[in-house]
């Protein structure tokens, strides 16, 4: 008989899914809506609906699944406990206890959605043929995943990998969504771009295309610097900065192989890796130098192909 | 049969060696000289032979010594390879190897000095009864050792827990000996806190105790802050304010239990702790809030007992 298995990546608008054969081709997949009314109480037993919806459809046995793997938008713990995620409306429990009663399916493995994602794209991505790599995602926030020997670091309360709160700038007055102040995520996420640019352009004097743009976007700002702007190129250059820093202070920790930079903010391409790794190989002592700094390649499917993976190891 | 391990420390001066019972009890202790004459080549032949007079000097038959782990102060790979030892005069080998060929012993573990030492601390010293444990060794220079879920991380090149060489400073202008600038090591090794005192001294016009020695030590610094002297709670505060904020960047890769501060420095006692502990709450997300921070017990000790531990795991 022909086996399969579930990946299932569950995010704040729709859960993306997706149907694997046993060697990690993906077969089928698809969205549905994440509900989040009642404190996201119809999440789970909708996606198991539509697993049973389209195992019918595709006339698959329940009995040829070996496993599901869910990605979440929150902390984990190792044995799948949730500790709170606030994009679902979530409090505390066993998500993959909960999954293995809606579904029938045993074997159920659950980890923080950042790191699937990183997961994925080390099996079948940007960071293929590495065994210790570092996901950076640069998207709405900065988010991270740490693979060491082929496997998600989870950390003691499911906090590892949580990069984008690094601090990188110690005289930030403004207040990170975390609480604190100066953290990576402020000025390396798509949001802090934008509102790096914004202030840059009230204090300074330099002619830019940013100022007659009536929309500022990370991608306009990374169009500009390719085009020569130098306003937009120092901010280029203070991006990448802080995150060539933090990825120096990630490497004196875990030593990987490879950082792979994935999120909406990475379509900008090269000039982001190459600025990155030009200033860690400034910030890192001789023993951590040259390391390999990648582009994400699977995108969304990242996470449907991460929690695919941790079900069939 | 009663079985036996042994753990032998090697340092740039000496090499520790204890005996071990199966159940981890040290049964005896001793040291050799570091021959590091003609490339360090007689160091594991001296460990070979006082191994075996120990042995025999104590009627133990060698098949009853289930294996040996050894501490090396370099870089080490997870196959027992060391890259280079500077201060052993070592090239690159595979140690495991050797070993066995000359003491006949099958079951050889390397690691790291720091590493293993930051073992040993978990296993019966400061980090007990904790399964992820970050070591910090504060001495000459600053070293650093990652235990999770009970097992070494060594890294891809064997530079995990390279912590010392964080950068924490970005205007420093004085070189790290690694090369590069603004190293933790370079504040907080027992050898940086005296020169930023002589620097401190220089431009400062406070009054202080530490006007009146002869013989500026780490020691000297800590005790006069103790006795309240302004100036040397300054050199406190700007030491444990920099491990605070690299203990911040480590917990946000690794997530650990406990961070254990040991080596010379940190006979400083509870002050240091204190103090790094809430450098680190305020620079650190609330999921990573409220971690522990103790002191060292094992001494000298911590790199045989983490070389048996490593035979015994």
């Amino acid at each position: 008989m022909k086996k399969y298995c579930l990946g299932v990546d569950i995010g704040g608008t729709t859960v993306k899914i997706g149907l694997f054969d046993k060697d990690g081709k993906v077969l089928d997949k698809w969205e549905i809506v994440t509900r989040k009314d009642e404190g996201g109480s119809f999440i789970l037993s909708d996606i198991a609906a539509s697993v049973d919806d389209k195992l019918k459809q595709m006339s698959i046995d329940k009995s040829a699944v070996i496993g599901m793997g869910l990605g979440i938008p929150g902390p984990i713990t190792s044995d799948g406990t949730v500790l709170k995620c606030v994009n679902l409306g979530w409090g505390i429990f066993n998500v993959a206890e909960e999954v293995t009663k809606l579904t029938g399916i045993e074997n159920v493995k659950v980890g923080n959605d950042a790191n699937v994602a990183a997961l994925g794209e080390m099996w079948q991505g940007g960071g293929k043929g590495y065994q210790n790599v570092v996901m950076i995602t640069l998207g709405t926030g900065v988010g991270g995943g740490i693979i060491l020997n082929g496997k998600i670091l989870t950390g003691s309360k499911g906090a590892a990998g949580e990069i984008g709160h690094i601090t990188v700038n110690f005289d930030e007055e403004d207040t990170c969504n975390c609480g604190k102040r100066g953290c990576l995520e402020q000025f390396a996420s798509a949001t802090g771009i934008v509102k790096e640019a914004k202030r840059l352009l009230l204090v300074s004097d330099k002619s830019s295309k940013l100022r007659d743009l009536q929309y500022l976007s990370a991608k306009s700002i990374f169009d500009a610097a390719k085009e020569g702007d130098e306003l937009a190129n120092d901010l280029v250059d203070q991006l990448t900065r802080y995150l060539g820093v933090a990825a120096s202070h990630i490497a004196a920790v875990v030593d990987p192989e490879v950082f792979v930079i994935g999120g909406g903010v990475s379509k900008a391409g090269d000039i982001l890796t190459t600025r990155i790794k030009q200033n860690y190989e400034k910030n890192v002592m001789f023993a951590l130098q040259n390391k390999e700094f990648k582009l994400a390649e699977l995108g969304n499917d990242a996470g449907i192909f991460g929690c695919a993976k941790m079900v069939l190891d």
